[in-house]
């Protein structure tokens, strides 16, 4: 190395163009969020902005200024939309301005969250422990903050799958276990289970779909026949995931009733509570949920309906030690010392599958110190009296047919005017939700229950008012009647 | 619903405000930032500040000044140390001012990146086609954007494991497949592989460590002969992980060698290149990655020696449809359709564990285009510069004993002065490392080779300038020397 060779750096030869150009940003980005309401939701990205993203790789730097204007140019006109009071498709939350600022500090601080002795661990500590009192779990429970609900569920499902027999299966595998093991969840169960399962080498065969009511919520009976029907079988029932907040309708599962039958049948028993678990920061919510607190391992989103940015979900396990013990794996370059930077008591990497981790816990840290837990209380209260609302409008409007009970904060409904065959309300629909996301007026998205298509409404939204479910319904009635002009 | 009860949102009730708070972050951000050499690598946080982490979660709210001012006040003084240019502990990047602000706007447009018809996720496209650039993969290519090197790993093996027989792994499990699958890797494998093997459901058993050479490198011929022997016992040799730059010492396997086996022997061939995969992007370091582009897999860490903040990896897979196959699950409510929001081309959820996902793209394509690719390399070779520099003044040391040949920018020394028996070292020089960090001079970190305790120096620094070297080791000496006077 010649010593005489000036040395390269990432940093900014000018510290104060670079300041100016956050302090751009930032008046950017407040002008552009204060203001979303009087933008579309959506609206579809140009092909010739599409063609942008095409490009090869840029060897020759382009410089900060270039690249932040490219981002004004091409990336900030054409957002998914989900920071609008009016959109309710799937399942997020809108973020919020602090948590964003909270972003931007903790990539400053840039720590690595799989451990060792600094203290964003404590803070990510901290948020964890919150998540606990939040859902009812004890303080000495396991839990690590992860991207979101998929992966709080397989940290979950991974500690119920390990500890499900007296086979070490982080060495022989599930191959080594006895029988195959059954794990059991309702029908409406969301996706990431399966994937989970998948992942976790169980296969999709291994998720046993118990049938539901009218409500969408799990049948306690049917779920005890079907563990007797494995068990005669020669199968392991392992695990049973009560739902709480299914991704079509909202129906949360009696967390009750399955934690009596975990008891009984020496199962684990794990809740998927990543969209409404966190209802029971809301008083008039806690009978709705109540059995969450008995739960072996529950896995929640906080970018959901607390309304932290992307990404972050929680993973928490009662058995502290099972948690740990399906994860930890200290090779002699992670040995932990006892002082030093290697010393400290939270090692994140060894109850979940990362290693090196991102201070997401500053942005719900901040977030929730902000607000306090009581206002997102108020504000879940809020969306499931919106949804109720919703749902009465549907229900007076006789061209609207609600199509689900509204438990939480989920509406699916549909355009059903007089004089349309049943079997042609589905395409009907379909195109007249297209036709709404184009509008830019509201944004729900779609589900299907017994074969008919819906819209479906999730207001997980802080920005919503009331008016706002009125238009979105004016604008259904108004697409709808021009769909069905010629064939009326 | 009562309208007119007024409805409470998480947005600022005073949006200059929050605003002016933003701006005062990246002010408190940049001094932070920029003076960052002035303080001390690392220190240790004290009690009362770690007793404040040890409070019940907050009803009431604080209000966002009050949130960061405890941030200024008990975060921000007790940093891990990585961003110091004498940080070069485990294996980490710094970070950098602009992709700071990246994860700021991405948290404020806050997409999820799951799926859906954005703009955001052609950025992400974009970011994942030049990956394929750097380790020369096909255009057509699969890929996307994970937290790190872990999941990168996890997400790839998963397409090997489903890919190895001709068994539906996803519906049957591992106890579908005939037999057990093997995996092949050096003995100085990471430890996320065989985290990602038990979590697979493989188990660790799975994980043939196969010996390396002086060097460290896997030996071809080993290789070989672990493949024939599990063939003669009925397993099925299913993929061989080569390393690109090891954990320990940076070894890079022969590339080439394990792809020709891997051709030879029908086996998947995945390449671990968390840490030095993207020394491609140095023209003098391609010989050493030869037969990088020939792997059906990689796995990249753009948080490592790109220095984009934390989280960022990524996971390529040379059969995009392979890849897809692995992860795809399309209920009713995530159908796509052919126009509106729930269009488009681009569903990285099918390609991954997670199904919603954070905007880290932005902050990596900012990153690149703003220093240009070319500069990443120059900067990769400053840095095996600067190890070699290391190693030289080690070794015209009397009392520093190089442990490792020195291939990439890992140099592992230690503490041997004269007079001091080989069964005392361990100890002299693991208490020597906790002192040096608390010295706040400089963190390199550890690891054990052939039983010996190293210091281990991980220069992935952009900071790092000559005479940081010169100051590391005048500090090792001095606290060797304390801690050997009384024994001299």
């Amino acid at each position: 190395m010649d010593p005489t060779e000036p040395t390269e750096t990432l940093d900014p030869a000018d510290w104060p163009a670079m300041r100016a150009l956050a302090h751009r940003a930032v008046d950017d980005a407040f002008d552009w969020l204060s203001t979303v309401r009087e933008r579309p939701v959506w609206q579809p990205t140009p092909e010739a902005v599409v063609g942008q993203f095409h490009r090869p790789m840029p060897r020759a730097p382009e410089g900060a200024a270039a690249a932040y204007q490219d981002f004004l140019d091409w990336v900030l006109p054409y957002p998914m939309g989900n920071v609008h009071p009016r959109f309710w498709a799937w399942y997020m939350g809108n973020g919020t301005p602090f948590a964003a600022i909270g972003d931007f500090l903790a990539a400053i601080v840039n720590p690595n969250m799989g451990g060792g002795n600094h203290v964003a661990n404590h803070v990510e500590g901290q948020v964890v422990d919150w998540c606990k009192e939040i859902v009812g779990l004890p303080a000495d429970a396991g839990g690590l903050l992860v991207s979101g609900g998929s992966v709080a569920n397989l940290v979950a499902l991974t500690v119920a799958r390990n500890r499900a027999t007296d086979c070490d299966v982080r060495a022989a595998g599930v191959r080594g276990l006895k029988a195959p093991l059954a794990f059991y969840a309702s029908s409406e169960v969301h996706s990431c289970i399966q994937k989970a399962l998948e992942l976790l080498g169980l296969g999709s065969g291994a998720l046993r779909k118990v049938p539901v009511d009218a409500d969408y919520r799990i049948e306690p009976d049917a779920l005890e026949r079907m563990i007797r029907a494995d068990r005669a079988l020669g199968l392991i029932p392992a695990c049973v995931i009560g739902t709480a907040g299914t991704i079509n309708t909202g129906a949360v599962d009696d967390l009750e009733a399955l934690a009596r039958i975990c008891r009984r049948e020496r199962l684990w028993f794990h809740v998927d509570g990543a969209i409404g678990a966190v209802a029971a920061l809301a008083p008039a919510q806690r009978q709705l949920l109540a059995g969450l607190e008995a739960a072996d391992s529950v896995a929640l989103d906080l970018h959901k309906w607390l309304h932290v940015p992307f990404e972050a979900g929680c993973a928490l396990v009662r058995d502290r030690s099972a948690h740990r013990a399906a994860f930890a794996l200290t090779p002699e370059y992670l040995e932990h010392t006892a002082r030093g930077l290697a010393s400290g008591p939270l090692w994140f990497s060894e109850f979940g599958p990362q290693l090196s981790r991102g201070f997401r816990a500053l942005k719900v840290w901040l977030s929730f110190k902000e607000h306090g837990l009581d206002k997102f209380g108020r504000l879940i209260e809020q969306n499931i009296a919106q949804a109720r609302e919703l749902a009465r409008l549907v229900r007076e409007e006789p061209r609207l047919e609600l199509m689900a009970p509204v438990v939480l904060n989920i509406v699916c409904f549909r355009f059903r005017p007089e004089g349309v065959a049943e079997a042609a309300l589905n395409a009907l629909n379909e195109e007249l939700l297209i036709r709404l996301h184009e509008s830019g007026i509201a944004a729900p998205s779609y589900t299907t229950l017994h074969g008919r298509y819906c819209l479906r409404a999730a207001i997980a939204n802080h920005r919503t008012e009331p008016g706002d479910l009125r238009l979105m319904l004016d604008a259904v009635l108004d697409i709808g009647a021009a769909l069905t002009a010629g064939s009326g």
